[in-house]
């Protein structure tokens, strides 16, 4: 590099970190509002991170950005710069100019018109009455579709809807999607049929027997240790706090998961810490030297996702993982599962019933509601379909995809936060961390054929090694699509994930 | 106000907006590294805390503030502002001015000459040396003389050291304040002999006795409930956490406490609750309708330290409030403190001996402790003293005002953290506040002769009322001198506390 370029890179490099600072410092004071701060807050704290998020367009749009990004990629000797270097600057560039594409009064009437509509979404939901949210729901969605229009230039998508799924899966697009999720959705038909169709359903009565918040604290803290995680020792850079909503929240060395406990579904909360814990893994185990740098970050919201279901569904709900776990989590319930038996548990925790509510949905019917949401998104996009129109629509693909009759919006189109809070094209990273989740499990499978033996012996440094090493460590390296080849030697491929699912359900269903 | 005026006016305060916000935010972030923060993340903590204080720094220097100040003050209608409206004005010029007459590289050095004189601290405390605190220091409080000067120019004091007090209590001077600790001195040296004379000590056995850390948790929730600091509520403005220093952090209707839990010391948490909760009633009862205005906070760090002293020890440590709270306490506390009698009690948490350490001291020789590091502090800013001599000058002041022997520099000159952290002229007003406190004490009998009565039957809000009449309805629409006369009538004035104190005691001591 040359010392000019140089200097213009590290310049550039600089901002970069200070913005990352800046939004690791909101990611805590949104922490801090949804774990810890006092109810009279409410209005001080919104003051708060709209400051936050001011300052933080600011920085994010400063001009000199602009003049830093023209004279590194202007040098002579930019084309010399190592991979990670172009991919730091192109990171940068993207961010740059999409952030200064969309005027500030926009952003502003956005984010108000958000807050606005998850209000009404919340009295609505109270008050089961669509009605009562369509007016914001409609102004939302105009100025979402305002904002992917320009996007969609910046982009270069073929349309607005595309323009949204960039933000959270870059250059993925919606006919792609489809062209996976068609297919997939036959897959899932099928195989819930023949599940359906069994006479050997499993009895859940297990996991309705009451165990104690504190001892399910305990359950938690164990978990997320045998995964990993560390929330206990003097090195630990994670905490377990308690949400109605689990998430996960953080930065590198300060990653913080969240979970919900309620006494009569102590799976609940095992679910949700496996699932958060998937997501502090793979913030944790990005590579340290990216610290502070763009591509110090994961990959998209579809990988994140992945890693999530990975350790929730494939380990987490799997005979190998209790074959180990089930004799500790007697301990710290005892005795309340004393008499419970390996066969019974593996298969009350796999149990799949079509259901209404998408976050209470299990592996197989899971995706259906997904690809439901991201049917009638596109249709939204692209004016085939209306917001007066959604709650038959949606009502509609229920019966028809899972044999449900929606009785209301409130546990139809209004149970989800999404779409109140402006994220269109956001639904579709969910199964496609799914079908990442599968073809990742495939190439830990050619490349440990025994990592399922390591799981029954506790061994499940063993599967996050492979994880840090096949996964975590390309940060953000690379674009999704690139990352999975990179990984799989495939394509995105939904075939490795039906395969997973008829492998796991044919045995415990005996088909 | 002319519409010019009028919106250079608002201008003005929206700058001052967001500075009060960016400040809560940063003080959140703080609070969450004491209480919170998984210990891996320090370093991370470290960059993000120093990109807000920059942040923080670019905006209040900002030379658009600047223009609009002189605008307005240079506004022909700029005298008929009202009284708030030119207090606001005054507090952002002074701030403005301040803040841009440090160069900016002078800040960053002594900021991280702070991190660094604090880890050297910890280590040298810890090894019982000053000798490996004294480079640091040396060089630290270089630094603050610098700083110091370049103040003092700006806010017109006459000395470098008053400029440092300035910052803490506005226009309060190095000479004033030996006018009033000189006398305090005399007089608590005559009380403490007494004291001392007295064969009438109290047994202070049943403070030892162990309660469960869990039933601290509880008396502490239920005592500054009592006071009228809520915790509980779904109106909730505050919480309570442990951190080993206990502090009070936050803004409105955010103001969290920290309290230290020990078994065999219940006391210890009783009167660091009763005193933290001193602090946040003070910033929770600030005028609402001044909220985000720079005349929304407190007077003074002394005015501060006034409201937590009154708490802990007017009121926490008197007779009339353990008459009605001692039952209380027996029943969370049971059967541990079910044979203490009220007399006993009180007499305990009253028992004045001289010793070493500041932060354990009892109310009365509290303010020796004081004295001594003022004293010090005015030699080492008019260069009468050197780093080098600290130790000899404390061990010697202990002797002689204590009649304490210093075993080494841990327990003597280096048991607190304010030199070390680089705040000078910080220490007086501990006793300022204890000072303001009988002053204020005399006003409230003056006004409510019956108050006693009132805390003996639980009517807390009566004093609570008052307070927030006469302390905490002004703000920081005075300096501390103009609060205090316009609160008691009177000018400062150790001669109340003294009283105050020789009442008090010589009932308990019966001299």
């Amino acid at each position: 590099m040359t010392s000019n370029l140089q200097s213009f890179y590290e310049q550039l490099m600089a901002r970069a970190k200070d913005l990352i600072l800046l939004h690791s410092a909101e990611a805590l004071v949104h922490w801090d509002m949804e774990t810890m701060m006092p109810p009279r807050a409410v209005s001080l704290r919104s003051e708060q991170l709209t400051l936050l998020s001011r300052i933080s367009h600011k920085m994010s749009t400063d001009p000199e950005i602009g003049r830093l990004l023209q004279a590194v990629t202007a040098d002579l000797q930019y084309e010399s710069l190592g991979e990670v270097e172009k991919r730091n600057v192109h990171l940068i560039k993207k961010n740059y100019e999409e952030q200064t594409a969309l005027p500030e009064k926009l952003v502003s009437e956005t984010a108000k018109q958000q807050a606005i509509t998850v209000n009404a979404w919340k009295q609505a939901k109270a008050a089961k009455r669509f009605a009562m949210l369509k007016p914001d729901l409609e102004k939302l969605l105009d100025l979402s579709r305002q904002a992917a229009e320009i996007l969609m230039k910046v982009k270069q998508t073929r349309t607005p809807y595309d323009a949204l799924i960039d933000i959270y899966e870059p250059k993925m697009t919606a006919e792609a999607i489809a062209a996976i999720f068609n297919p997939l959705q036959q897959g899932l038909k099928g195989l819930l049929e023949k599940i359906q169709a069994s006479p050997n359903q499993p009895d859940t009565e297990i996991l309705k027997r009451a165990i104690p918040i504190e001892v399910q604290w305990k359950i938690a803290k164990a978990l997320s240790q045998t995964l990993g995680y560390d929330t206990t020792t003097r090195e630990a850079g994670g905490r377990i706090d308690e949400t109605e909503h689990p998430f996960t929240e953080g930065y590198y060395d300060d990653v913080r998961i969240t979970t919900h406990y309620s006494p009569e579904e102590f799976a609940s909360s095992i679910f949700s810490v496996l699932h958060e814990t998937g997501h502090a893994l793979y913030e944790q185990c990005l590579p340290q030297q990216w610290k502070y740098q763009p591509i110090g970050t994961y990959c998209s919201m579809g990988f994140h996702e992945s890693q999530s279901r990975f350790y929730e569904n494939i380990i987490g709900r799997s005979r190998e993982f209790w074959t180990n776990w089930l004799p500790k989590l007697k301990q710290i319930a005892a005795p309340t599962l004393d008499n419970v038996h390996l066969d019974s548990f593996v298969r009350a925790i796999n149990h799949v019933k079509p259901s209404k509510i998408r976050i209470e949905a299990d592996e197989v019917t899971y995706n259906l509601h997904i690809i439901i949401r991201f049917q009638i998104e596109k249709e939204l996009f692209s004016g085939k379909a209306s917001v007066n129109e959604l709650p038959e629509l949606w009502n509609q693909k229920y019966a028809e995809y899972l044999g449900v009759e929606i009785q209301n919006d409130s546990e139809g189109v209004m149970q989800d936060t999404h779409w109140p809070s402006g994220l269109y094209g956001y639904f579709p990273t969910y199964t496609l961390g799914n079908i990442y989740s599968g073809q990742i499990t495939a190439a830990l499978t050619r490349d440990l054929p025994d990592w399922h033996n390591q799981v029954i012996q506790d061994n499940l440094n063993v599967v996050r090694g492979w994880l840090i090493k096949n996964v975590h460590s390309y940060g953000n390296l690379y674009d999704p699509a690139d990352l999975i080849k990179k990984i799989t030697g495939e394509n995105l491929d939904a075939e490795p994930y039906l395969r997973y699912l008829h492998e796991k359900y044919s045995g415990l269903y005996g088909f």
